[in-house]
C-alpha cells in the first residue's frame, strides 16, 4: 500500500512529524500537495478537506490516507503508524507511553507557535509583535525549561538506557523530539546554545536521530522543506534571548 | 480494580473529561486530591508528580493510576479507558476516529483557555485583559464557528445517525463534547445563545448526554465541581459577544 499524506506543501509544520515517521519506516508514500498535476497539489488537499462525501472528515491537515481510511490529527496518525512500522513498542503499556510523550510534545508545540502568534493565528506577526515579545519571554523563562527538563528526565529514567525516550531503538516519539529540538535551535539560536548543557541527553538524542541513515538521507534530500518564516518554528531575533 | 484519578481538586479543568468517562462507565475510582487524610489531597498528587521513582512520569495532571500503571495526558487516558468500558468502538478504525475527535477537542480547548490567557498562563487575567479582548473577539468570530461547525458536520455525517458523534450510543468523545458545549455556555452565554440555532445537533447532543442517568446523577452530586473562575472556562462578560 502507498500512503498518501496531505499537508501544506511549503512548510514543515505538523506534517513534518508524519513525514519523519514515514521516512524512517521506509514506507512508500506520496506527499500529495507537493506534487503537481491532476489529483495533486493544494487543490487535491482542499478537495478532500471540503468534500461532503467523507463520512469521517479531518478538521485540518495533516491527514493520511491509508487505503480507504482517512486519519487526521498528527498524534493519531503516529498512533496508527507506530505499531505497523516498528516505531512503537508492541505492548499496550509501551504504546500508551509513547503516545503520551507525543501528546506532551503536541502541547509544547502549541506554546512554541504561540510565541509569535499570541493574539490570533489569523493575524500577521507584525500586528501582535508587542504581545509576542511578552509571550516569548515567558516561554523562554518558564515554559521551555519545564518541557525540556521533563523530556531530559524521561531520558534519564528510561530503564532501557538514555539513548532513546522509550526503548533501545527509536520510536516516533524520538523522531518528533528531534524535530522539536531542531525547530527550537532554528527559532531561538541564542537561548538554545545556552540550554545545550542543561539538556545534554536531549541534544544528544537530536544528534543521534539526525544521523540515522534514513533520516540523514531525508534531511539531505529535496523532500525536506527548510525551516522558514511561515512555519511553526520562526526565527525572529527580537524574540530570542538577548 | 479501583482507579485513582489525580487532578486539581478545585476545578473541572482537563480532569473533568476523565471524570465524565469514569462516571459514565460506572467504574470505581478515587478522586485522590479531593479526599483528605493520609495519602490523599494535593500533597499526594504532588508527591507522585515529583517522585523520582516513577519510570514513566506524567508531565502534568490529570493522570490515572490503574494498578501499577500511571497514564498521563487526558486524551491518552480516554484512549485507555474507552475499549475497557464500552466508551469507544471495538474496531481499530472506530477507535482511531473517536480519538481523532478527542484530539480535535483538545485543540479547541487550548484556544478556549487562551481567550482569557493569551500572553501567559502564569500571569493574572488582569495583566492581559486588553490582549484577551482581542483574542476572545477573534475566537468568537473565527475559531469557535470553525470548530463548532466541524463537530456539527460530524454529527450530520455519522452513518449511524446524528444522535452521537461516532456510534449509536455515547463514546468518550460525546461526553467530552458535552463538557465543551457546557463550558462554552458558561463562559460565553450571549454568544452561545445566538449559536444555538446554527449548531442544533450539537446542542441536542449536549442535552442528550446531560440526561444520561449516570451523568445526570453525577452532575447533581457533590462530585461535580461547579464551573468557576479558576478553570479553563471562565465567564468574563467583557469577553462575551456584546
Amino acid at each position: 500500500m502507498i500512503y498518501q499524506l496531505y499537508y501544506w506543501p511549503t512548510i514543515q509544520g505538523r506534517g513534518e512529524f508524519v513525514r519523519l515517521a514515514l521516512e524512517q519506516s521506509g514506507a512508500a508514500y506520496v506527499d500529495v500537495a507537493r506534487r503537481s498535476g491532476r489529483g495533486f497539489g493544494v487543490a487535491a488537499l482542499m478537495r478532500l478537506l471540503e468534500s461532503r462525501n467523507v463520512e469521517r472528515p479531518p478538521f485540518a491537515p495533516p491527514f493520511l490516507q491509508a487505503g480507504r481510511r482517512i486519519i487526521g490529527q498528527t498524534a493519531n496518525i503516529l498512533l496508527f503508524l507506530g505499531p505497523r512500522h516498528a516505531l512503537a513498542p508492541r505492548d499496550e503499556g509501551g504504546r500508551l507511553w509513547t503516545h503520551q510523550l507525543q501528546l506532551t510534545m503536541a502541547d509544547f508545540l502549541v506554546e512554541i507557535h504561540d510565541t509569535h502568534h499570541p493574539v490570533a493565528a489569523g493575524l500577521y506577526y507584525e500586528d501582535q509583535k508587542k504581545e509576542a515579545r511578552r509571550r516569548a519571554a515567558d516561554f523562554l523563562e518558564n515554559r521551555a525549561p519545564k518541557y525540556l527538563g521533563y523530556f531530559e528526565r524521561v531520558l534519564t529514567r528510561n530503564a532501557r538506557g538514555e539513548r532513546y525516550l522509550v526503548a533501545t531503538k527509536p520510536t516516533y516519539a524520538d523522531l518528533s523530539m528531534f524535530q522539536i529540538v531542531s525547530g527550537l535551535k532554528y527559532a531561538f539560536p541564542l537561548a538554545m546554545a545556552r540550554a545545550g548543557r542543561r539538556y545534554r541527553r536531549l541534544f544528544a538524542l537530536h544528534d543521534r536521530i539526525r544521523e540515522l541513515p534514513r533520516i540523514a538521507a531525508y534531511l539531505a534530500s529535496e523532500r525536506r522543506i527548510p525551516f522558514n518564516q511561515e512555519g511553526i518554528f520562526r526565527h525572529y531575533p527580537e524574540l530570542d534571548a538577548s
